[in-house]
């Protein structure tokens, strides 16, 4: 195998999965950022979805509850994107139950509170479901 | 169901667990711990092990590399912890190709830093591994 | 004494101690997250309230001034967890002054920004008691 | 030189420079939490500016820079005062791109969450800017 | 009372309690760090000493406490001044279990790992306490 | 401008600039970690570098700087790569006391002991610096 080969083509790999799980993020992250950060848009698709997201060995539902896991441990703070992830997650066919169990277990790394506001966040993503 | 079920013997189920996972813990930690903390062993198998990873609906190896996501975000503080849960992980069946995807994609929320200090906690429990 | 004595009965040790510093509180908790989480209400009462404040050794005032410490150090993420916190050590005989202090001490810490944001935390439970 | 020179009125420095990037701070600091903690406002004129920013050695431009990035590392939970940092960092002389560029450049060390809530912060600040 | 009250000879004030608490500690600071930071072991007493734990209002033991409290949740990163905490908890009267309390409470907010780690810094303290 | 023009070769842009700062980075990183996770080395250069560092409006002394701040407010936990970092600074021209002064300042965003540590590892590198 070439050194490059993870590497052929990652912006098409990550435009490819991020349209799947978080549909029209490229579009919406060009026209809030690129103006004063030209390119971060392509970046971050190219980057997240690409070079990490995209690289198999582990599913994509796994993935996700890993990354609901981690956002919930460093704490409230990453709220917008720990629900990003969760929608992320649901859309890949994790269950409502599972989310909460990983979130609930995080009670053990990221302390009580990480996983009350966690839990507040997964609550108003199941109740945008619920709206639909 | 009783608003207890969940709750009817945690410490059986937690030491059943635990001594899978990770064999000897609760001896370990009252060895070194209880004198100062009383009960403190008991506590963490109850807990942790009983009250948290028992609970069923998601299986352990996921719970697992959940965990190892966790204490990758937050940081080679834990590398202790990391590299417990990193062996219990591959007690379940974790793949070491899997467990380092793992961490490799909590660069995105971890930070570079977060990523390598795990990736080298990683590197110390395989070669302990093939040393046995 | 028994390895077991500190574990006795924590669930009944934690909702006696749980109702005085913080009425109402797993009935709260079960009816927000128990349909996702069965048994969270419980596990809290049991773990945080029994297994920990219920302990001894340090008295309740001490233990509450030691959590506002912490959580004002982790930073603003916790701010509806420190207001709890906070109104727990106004309950069991903490002054206003105390808990500024030990807030403005975690500067040294946490950083200015955490203690800050947790003065303004503080300021919004003063509120709300000179409201009832 | 004499040890304690770099404390010479390490008040009446922070004074000039806190007056000169953040006009009405101590006053506005002294109004809301003096009460509670008397001498606070004086406290983090004299420490903070009159010890740390007015030292020298490195510019303001570079010094206020740095806060940004650490602030963004730091995460979203130090919003407010990620605000206060860009608004002193622009009053100094740092340009809208400069600013976005090191926050952008800490999504490798504080995660892809804690880059976007700060490029959200900065957006803020520019447009209460252009609204003057 | 005059504004400035708070501020009359702080670091006066702070010598003659990190004196107390850590005898000699501005001296190795200027030792090893004034060549670089010109200053930087008078402003650690001035501020941390003279304006943060000499204000009164809450007693050493306490402040000191909530320290060893912050110290243990912000995990094991701060390692060796969570030592310097705990021995200066212990010279103003605490007692080892008091201290063992306090850390282990803390795995509620800083996870089970930064419990962990904290005992084990206490287990140093106490065995160079007896090995003297 | 094309909206990829940040893009272009971003792997050469970056295996450029890591050359000039850190010196035979990839081929370290390579053997070490490629055959767990392929591909990681390319993406560190090809994202850390290319993606981040290379882009411009902001000059390399700077840019590390400002790492350099985010390092020191994260805590001890990131020594090794804040020891990288900072080599890198001194290699782009900052000076030990610039370095110091930056590492100083963000006693007021991560807290005394963030500071104190990364002096300490500060004073490695320069260590190191001598001896050669």
């Amino acid at each position: 195998m070439s050194l490059n080969a993870p590497h052929n083509d990652t912006y098409a790999k990550g435009k490819a999965l991020s349209e799947q799980v978080n549909p029209g993020m490229e579009d919406a992250l060009r026209a809030r950022y690129d103006a004063l950060v030209p390119g971060m848009a392509r970046t971050v698709v190219d980057v997240a979805y690409g070079q990490f997201y995209a690289r198999g060995t582990v599913d994509e539902k796994t993935r996700l509850l890993a990354t609901v896991a981690a956002l919930t441990a460093l704490g409230g703070q990453t709220r917008p994107q720990l629900k990003v992830n969760i929608a992320s997650a649901r859309a890949v066919g994790a269950s409502r139950e599972e989310i909460c169990e990983i979130i609930f277990q995080m009670a053990l790394y990221g302390g009580l509170p990480s996983m009350i506001n966690a839990l507040n966040g997964a609550l108003e993503v199941f109740e945008a479901e619920d709206a639909e």
